[in-house]
Order: structure tokens, then C-alpha cells, then sequence
């Protein structure tokens, strides 16, 4: 029998209770034992029939000796942070969904649980069911990799969907997912980019084995996007999409958050609703997709009693893995980022604007939508170009061009 | 230093002994030890920088005790089978890509193993690099795996692709994929589904613990497929893919490989050209798709390698990893598989045909496409029909109608 105290009774924690319930024959064959959870953690009381085990104390967990995996599903820094310290110290496993912690401490945490013989395991915190972490750290062990990207936020992806298949406007398709619960009433993090852009940083610090700060990662997000960039993507057969990608270099690694146009021949165009999809680049392996729903209840704990699984089976030790040396990884400036740029310019006399936009982007090529919206712009795709060549151009083109107007650009895939 | 031994250097063994070379850096960190090919054998002589470890005797790499790990890549039955049963029994681990020794004997294999408290992996043996194996085991241990499906088999996607894309015919497009290295000379087992058949056999073995033999899944293969079939599919926004599939039942499994009508809004009708993708379905995760480059030298290799990095870290010991119990599953019969069939039948009479089918197969929709080759026919879509009514419909209506002639159906999704 192993012992089991969750802390935390919110969605991710209540799920894991759950399953560890329901399909509790199978997961002792699988974890070689019995797991049974001993105590949950959460200041709330809930109506359930095991009211029993809930305690309000965190003591009650970190100090049974018999609790030999805590599951820390309460997200947030503190008082998560604590506990999980804590629970390391004391020769206890941890198995969380909370990403937040682990981008801002993973690697603090990470070498805590090696210094006590211990297992810090955080599937969950990435893509949530979908397995990422371990198939990155054992099945691609063989790869240099190279590159990750993908998309690992499901309320935007949600919202995106809808502008593009509903005809929405971003507040409309931000209100509808709010309705049916998947984005927050303060959707900040997820809109702005900001959850996305932690997963990245979690994602890379294990491909490229090194200590990727969260803070480093460039972010911007989906809520300049509208209905006309919608109109366009679609003349162009290409779908908007918040990409999150991870490059390595020679001499460091870039990570960055955007919306980005994609081919709809690209298998990532097609991912729709509040799914994900990661693509990992190997040396050996070429191109690589994970797909399936990035959160929710059941798939995101799915994925914590995997680690619980895992770390029963490892109960006396770490397993090995390689957790990189936590070196802090040098990470590069956007201004050296090269790619395509979907454009959208103003100006009064639009014929002078579209003859000196080409003038300028070299190579470009016009794009139009028939659409009252569009009528009085130049919609230009450019060549590759750096992000620190872009603003030159602008200028030089602004100079000549008299009430020159810049509404925006999209990267492309 | 841990000894490897390499049986077979063909596509896949030469590309284990690359990557091992090129990335041994790495690769010594992850498995926490310096991994050395010792011995190679192979029959033919090659004309490599390390020629000297090579041996036409399996003695040399079976009986040398130094070997720890043999990496047997040589493919079919005989002698791989002996060689295998010969390296467990003295000890040493073994990893695969052999499918059809696996689909063939690996629960055999599997249980010689765990009485020599060895390792018998063969993550390569499916979707080629495509983490899958140890995702199923491992990652989704919490669940119940419901169902496995997708694409399985490189050569016929290839040939699908070739063919819904540039309009090539059925010998055409398995012309080209010979030319470009993509199908045997021989190309009956990828052609009939029976490369696929062997893989789906593999992997529900894996998902729902038990031994499902592959001569027990039901096999159709794509030679059938034409150019009028495209055309239709591409009315329907359908793509005709070449699919696996295995789903739980109370009284058994169910296993088949048939070409089927896919919604070009599934992710697997964008999955293209010599790309394999697996869904698996679990309770608690929902859809999972792992999607990547199921054949070829390196990606195939990568697997093989990841397999012998975890070898190496479990090397005094078996991993406890769930490999069923051996028992042999029943395998249920196709007639009473139910799905949508898309349906083309002929006779003189159109209308009059037109009228009796949509009579004999209540609730179907006609389709046409306009195209000389489907003038002088009809075709339907039925409401979702078990195999073993289709017979007695089937029956009934052409002793209704004169000249009646059934061409052929295909399975929708």
C-alpha cells in the first residue's frame, strides 16, 4: 500500500481523487502496489464521500510518515512553493500540474529532489493529458533537438476557432468562452500569452537541458487579432494561430509567444477548439506531433497520476533522467528572429502606398480581400526579414509616404 | 562502458550505429554511461571506418559476456527468433524493431524476458520513430485505454497521397513510391494491410494487456482504391486513408485494417505522404495523437536508440513496466463491426436502381460527382450498418433490379 496526500481539491486535484478511485485495480497492477490517498489539503469543504481524509492543515501531510507522494494540485506560487519544499526535504515525491511554480522554481526544485533521493515530476504542468515531458526525456533521448512549437494554450486556440470558423469578433468568441468555462473571468495569462509562454520555457529547459527563464521568453498575444486578419488568413489558405516556439542556437536559445500565420496544409492548422499540439524537431527523428486536449479536469489529472504511477514504481530513488545541469541558458533578443510578415499599411493615396511598400519590402506580395474593411489598406507578404530590420523599413517607408499608417503585422510560418 | 552488440546492418542497424556515434556525448549523459557498439553482425561486408567489429558469427556477439545489450535490426522471423530467445535466456537485454517477430512471437519473447529479469523493447517496431510504446504504458497508465486507431503503414500514405493530390492512379502512384524508395519491390504486405495489421496487433496487445494475435485482425488493403473513389471522397470533403484500428469490448477486441472515408476535419486527413498518426482513446485522457515519420533510417533508428538508452539506465533489472498477462484476447468477428458505408452500385436501369437503393438502405443520401467514369452509376452514403447486414441488404436489393452490379464500398468514419 502506497499512501498518497493531495493538496489542493480544485479541478486538477478532484480529478486525480477520481481516477485514482475509479480505475484503482489497474493502476496497482501498473504501479506494481495499491495507491490510496490518505489526506487532501484545501482550506474549502466539500460534500463528498470521503469528507473524512480533508484536512485544513498542511502539517497533516508533510509530517505523516506514511505519505511517501504528495500531489500538489493547488497552482499558484505560494503556498505551493513552501509545501513543496518542504515535502522534498522530507523524503517525500511531488507530482504537480502547476506551472506557474514550475517556471518560476523548476530548477530550484528539480535539484532539491536529487539532493534527497527523490522524484519532482510535472507532466501535467505542459499541454495537460497530452505526454510531452517523459516522451521528450526518454523516447527522443537519441535526438540533438532542435526545435519545439506548437500550440499550448486551449483558450486561445478556442477563441481563435471561432473567429475563424464562426465569423466572431475576439470580444464575442473571448465572452463565448467564458461562458462555456474555458477561459477565466480574468483571462490575462492566457490571452496575453504569458500561460504559453511558461510551458515554453518548461519544454525547453528539458529539450535543450539547460535552465530557461519564463521571463526571458518574448510574448505577445491574440487579442489585437480581428475579424479582417481573419479574411485574409483564409484568402490565403492560412489559419492564425498563438504559436509557441523554442530554437536552439549556437550561442543560446530563442522562445517566443506570437500569433502566427500557418499553412493550412500544416497539421497544426487543423488543430481547433481547446486541443494542443506539440511539434518537437530531433536530428534523427525529423518531425514529431503530440496532440490532444491541452486541459480540463480528467485529462490534466490523467496525466498527474501518470507521474503518481511512475513515481510508485521509483519509490526508493530517482529515476535517472537527465534534468539538464541547471544552467541558466542565455536567451537570445527577438530583433535577431527572422520570418515572413503578413502586413497591413494605411495611407491616403493607396496606389503611391502599394508602389513604395514593394519598393521597399523587396520581393513582397500584395494580398486583397474583397471586403468593405479592407478597402482603403495595402496588405503586403513580405520576404524573410529580421524583427530588427523591420522597423528601418517602416521608416524608410513612412518617410515617403505622406499620413502613412501602420496597423499591424503577423508573422508567418 | 556499456557493450552493445548490433544484429543486422541494414537500413535501420546502421542508422543505430550512426546516431550512437554521433551524438555519444549526449547520450552518455542521458544513460548515465558511455555506450559502445562492441560487435556487429551481418553476412555482407561493408566498407565502413569500423569494419574490424564485424563478425559472420552470432556466437561472437550471443556468447560474449562483456555484451550486455543486443540491438537485433535484422528483420523476420528466422534466425532473429532463435537469436533473440538465445540473447534473453544468457542474460542480455534486446531491443527491436523487428514487427514481425513481434507481432509474431513478442509474448513468447516478453515472458523469457521477465524470467531473466532482462529487458524486450521494441518501440521501433510501431510508427517507427513515433513515441507510442512507452507514452501507452507509461504516460496513460491511468487510463482505460478504450480504442487505438490511425495510420500505421508509410507506403500506402504515400500512395493515397500521390493519388488524391496529383490525381495519379492506384499503379501510378505504387510506381512512384518504388522509384522514391517508399514501397518494396514486393510491396504485397504494406499494399494488403498486413504490415499495418501486424502493428495494430502490437500495440492493442500493449493497450489492453493481453496477447491479440495478428492473424486475428480483419485486413483490407488500398490496391482496390481508384481514381473515381478520390473523386468522390473529394465531394464528400472525405480522404481515403489506409486505417488501423482496435477497440474494447466486453466479450473481446476488435481489430481491422480497411481503407476508410475520412473527414477532411479529422486531424488524420491531413496526415500525409509517408507520415503515420495513432490516436488512442482513453477514459480519463480523451484523444491522444502522436503523429510523426513512421518509417526510415534515422527516425526509425532514433527509436531504437531511445529504447537502448532505457536499457541501459534499468540494465541490473527489468523495469516493472504492465506487459499483460499473456493471456490470448478474443478476437470478435468483422460481421458485427458497424460504421457508414459509402457505396457505389451499377445497373441499366439508373433510376430505377437509384429509387430501390435509397428503399433497401433506409435513410441513405445519394452523392454524384461529375465525371464520364461515374455516369452510368449510382452511389450512396448509408446510415451506420453492421458487415453482416450489408450481405443480406445487398441481397435483397439486386434481386430487385436487373443487371445489378455491386462495385464496391468503402467504410466512413
Amino acid at each position: 500500500m502506497i499512501y498518497i496526500g493531495v493538496m489542493g481539491h480544485g479541478t486538477v486535484g478532484s480529478g486525480v481523487v477520481e481516477i485514482l478511485h475509479k480505475n484503482r485495480g489497474t493502476i496497482a497492477q501498473r504501479a506494481g502496489d495499491e495507491l490510496v490517498v490518505k489526506r487532501i489539503l484545501d482550506l474549502k469543504t466539500f460534500d463528498v464521500p470521503y469528507m473524512e481524509i480533508f484536512t485544513k492543515n498542511a502539517d497533516d501531510l508533510l509530517e505523516d510518515r506514511d505519505i511517501d507522494i504528495i500531489v500538489e494540485t493547488m497552482g499558484g506560487i505560494n503556498p505551493a512553493y513552501e509545501f513543496t519544499k518542504r515535502a522534498l526535504n522530507s523524503g517525500k515525491h511531488v507530482i504537480t500540474s502547476n506551472k506557474e511554480l514550475v517556471a518560476q522554481h523548476g530548477a530550484e526544485l528539480l535539484a532539491i529532489a536529487r539532493e534527497n533521493n527523490v522524484n519532482y515530476l510535472f507532466e501535467a504542468s505542459v499541454g495537460g493529458g497530452i505526454p510531452i515531458i517523459r516522451p521528450l526525456k526518454q523516447c527522443l533521448a537519441a535526438n540533438q533537438i532542435s526545435e519545439i512549437y506548437g500550440i499550448l494554450n486551449g483558450t486561445t486556440n478556442y477563441i481563435l476557432t471561432r473567429m475563424k470558423r464562426a465569423g466572431l469578433s475576439f470580444e464575442e468568441a473571448l465572452e463565448e468562452a467564458k461562458e462555456k468555462g474555458y477561459a477565466e473571468q480574468d483571462p490575462t495569462a492566457d490571452i496575453k500569452g504569458y500561460d504559453a509562454g511558461r510551458k515554453i520555457a518548461i519544454l525547453s529547459s528539458i529539450a535543450f537541458e539547460g535552465h530557461v527563464p519564463y521571463t526571458g521568453v518574448y510574448t505577445e498575444g491574440i487579442d489585437d487579432i480581428s475579424h479582417i486578419d481573419m479574411l485574409y488568413a483564409e484568402e490565403m489558405e492560412y489559419s492564425i494561430k498563438l504559436i509557441a516556439r523554442a530554437r536552439k542556437y549556437d550561442n543560446g536559445i530563442f522562445a517566443m509567444v506570437s500569433p502566427m500565420l500557418i499553412s493550412n496544409f500544416s497539421p497544426l492548422a487543423d488543430v481547433e477548439d481547446v486541443f494542443n499540439a506539440i511539434m518537437v524537431k530531433g536530428d534523427a527523428i525529423g518531425d514529431v506531433m503530440f496532440y490532444g486536449q491541452g486541459a480540463g479536469k480528467l485529462p490534466t489529472a490523467s496525466a498527474v497520476v501518470g507521474d503518481v504511477i511512475d513515481a510508485a514504481k521509483h519509490l526508493n530513488g530517482t529515476k535517472k533522467e537527465p534534468d539538464g545541469n541547471g544552467t541558466v541558458m542565455n536567451v537570445l533578443s527577438i530583433d535577431d528572429y527572422e520570418s515572413k510578415l503578413f502586413m497591413r499599411l494605411k495611407a491616403k493615396d493607396i496606389d503611391g502606398l502599394r508602389s513604395k511598400a514593394l519598393e521597399v519590402f523587396e520581393g513582397a506580395k500584395l494580398i486583397s480581400i474583397d471586403d468593405p474593411g479592407a478597402m482603403d489598406e495595402v496588405a503586403i507578404v513580405t520576404p524573410p526579414i529580421t524583427e530588427g530590420d523591420v522597423e528601418n523599413l517602416l521608416s524608410s517607408l513612412s518617410s515617403g509616404v505622406e499620413d502613412f499608417e501602420f496597423i499591424k503585422s503577423i508573422r508567418m510560418e
